[in-house]
């Protein structure tokens, strides 16, 4: 019966009395993690607080754990920089959009898994993103993580010196869920490479932005050789969370619906119904196989 | 009388029928942009959506502008990616935490301001950071936003190459909101350099991240050769604020509080007291100046 701990990779954090987790707005002296987080199994960050608390109900409806007189309560709720929720052994998590708002995120939830000494937690990112040659709605798996040269690699700066890491993410959850996709039988789920970027407009050859000096076609050219280069979408955070959650022994999956197909058009021009049943299936998917593990878990031996 | 317009640098613009602003949830189309938008002269920007709130309040109330009776709605209400307000010819909007997050939030801001014809805006971005042998409360002024490696400079990724910007800030608004702290002889301030990171603990060199593969000499060597190269401050917007602000001739400043000296420590220890004035000195000092500029202009030339 292996157990594999939430690692950290930092001998400084021994000397600390007191690990402020400040933009959780929690730390080691004020809080009983350990208490609050140590059941902690499944882990579901996704950018928007308002998604991530529509996942706690939804999980808990799922699980047959809701209790219809409570509100879940946001575990943050003395800062507005991150929002946090949770529902027996399922935390959610909000990211904010982009590289440096999800690391910061990683990085306390890290120490406050550490700390509360969690094990065996599987971790998953639920958001949206732009598709390449996909019918919008599809549901993309990340096999592996690309840079916007289409490179599996995330650049992180130290000391002024960039250090490259690792974006591999663990293929057999990846396919875990794409059998969960095909038991649901509700949407098209696919795995492929997801290209993560620094920017939505020019990062992403918008035609949109701002500002914007390149042509159509030098746009359709970019999008082609992504595409060839295996990238079925394009968001913002992938990279890190690949990085960081394969350092600290996370078992992870990035889950993203595609919006828009972006040989198409550059503009998220679907209704608002459309999006909010699109922006659910990754809920979908990542709670049935949420549920499918502990249904196995719970059957005897 | 010189007038100047907020620009855009896209040629594509213009064959758009409607131009969604799609994480403000406004477009051109749903919304009449220069009726709601087109007397602003000043936007206000920060990270956390409660302080741009905040803000709008205080500046209401300095302005002699505030309805008792009204709440100021979110005028971004149907998303929650960014919270918008605006009291008269100010608005304030929230910006999220790191480059990316503001990077969308600017490109959506710009084309607004443009849609909305407005003319002669002066922009601010009002934040924490963290300081460099600075007393904490310190309020720094950047006179340029630098990179890791202590350039002034921001890296733009297009069509999978990099394309360097300036990052210059408009120095006779610096001087001026020094100016506006001396008179109100509240808090020191400073003018200096502003180191912007990609990540707040290994990318600034914090002993206390779930990552930390340097001793503490080398952050301290790292950090007295920032100090060296005229950094006074370290945050997570500063660089692709400035260079987008430039390239769309918006007049702007940056203006963060220090919550804490890193050459003393990496963690935010200060009671919630003590950390609530440090964030509030920011919007004083933006709030002297704005209704300095009302005030002259008011007056009979």
């Amino acid at each position: 019966n292996h157990m594999n701990p939430v690692c950290v990779h930092n001998p400084h954090l021994e000397s600390l009395k007191d690990d402020i987790l400040y933009h959780f707005s929690l730390g080691t002296e004020t809080h009983d993690l350990p208490a609050m987080f140590g059941d902690v199994k499944f882990v579901c960050v996704g950018g928007s607080p308002w998604r991530m608390k529509a996942f706690t109900e939804y999980i808990a409806a799922e699980l047959a754990m809701e209790d219809p007189k409570s509100e879940y309560p946001n575990i943050c709720a003395g800062t507005d920089r991150y929002a946090m929720y949770k529902v027996g052994p399922v935390l959610s998590v909000s990211h904010g959009m982009g590289i440096p708002s999800i690391a910061i995120m990683l990085h306390e939830l890290i120490k406050l898994l550490y700390h509360a000494h969690c094990k065996d937690v599987t971790i998953f990112r639920i958001g949206t993103s732009g598709g390449i040659g996909l019918e919008p709605g599809t549901v993309v798996v990340t096999r592996q993580s690309v840079d916007a040269t289409f490179e599996p690699k995330f650049e992180q700066v130290i000391l002024g010196k960039t250090v490259l890491r690792n974006t591999d993410l663990d293929q057999s959850l990846a396919e875990e869920l794409l059998q969960c996709s095909k038991e649901l039988g509700q949407f098209e789920t696919v795995i492929g490479n997801t290209m993560c970027t620094l920017d939505f407009y020019e990062g992403q050859a918008r035609l949109d932005g701002a500002f914007c000096s390149y042509s159509e076609k030098d746009k359709r050219d970019y999008l082609i050789k992504a595409k060839e280069a295996g990238v079925c979408n394009i968001e913002m955070e992938s990279s890190v969370f690949s990085a960081m959650c394969k350092l600290s022994g996370l078992r992870a999956a990035v889950v993203c619906v595609t919006l828009l197909d972006r040989l198409k058009g550059d503009q998220v021009i679907s209704s608002h119904e459309v999006l909010n049943d699109f922006q659910k299936r990754p809920q979908i998917l990542v709670g049935c196989f949420i549920k499918k593990q502990l249904m196995t878990k719970a059957q005897p031996s």
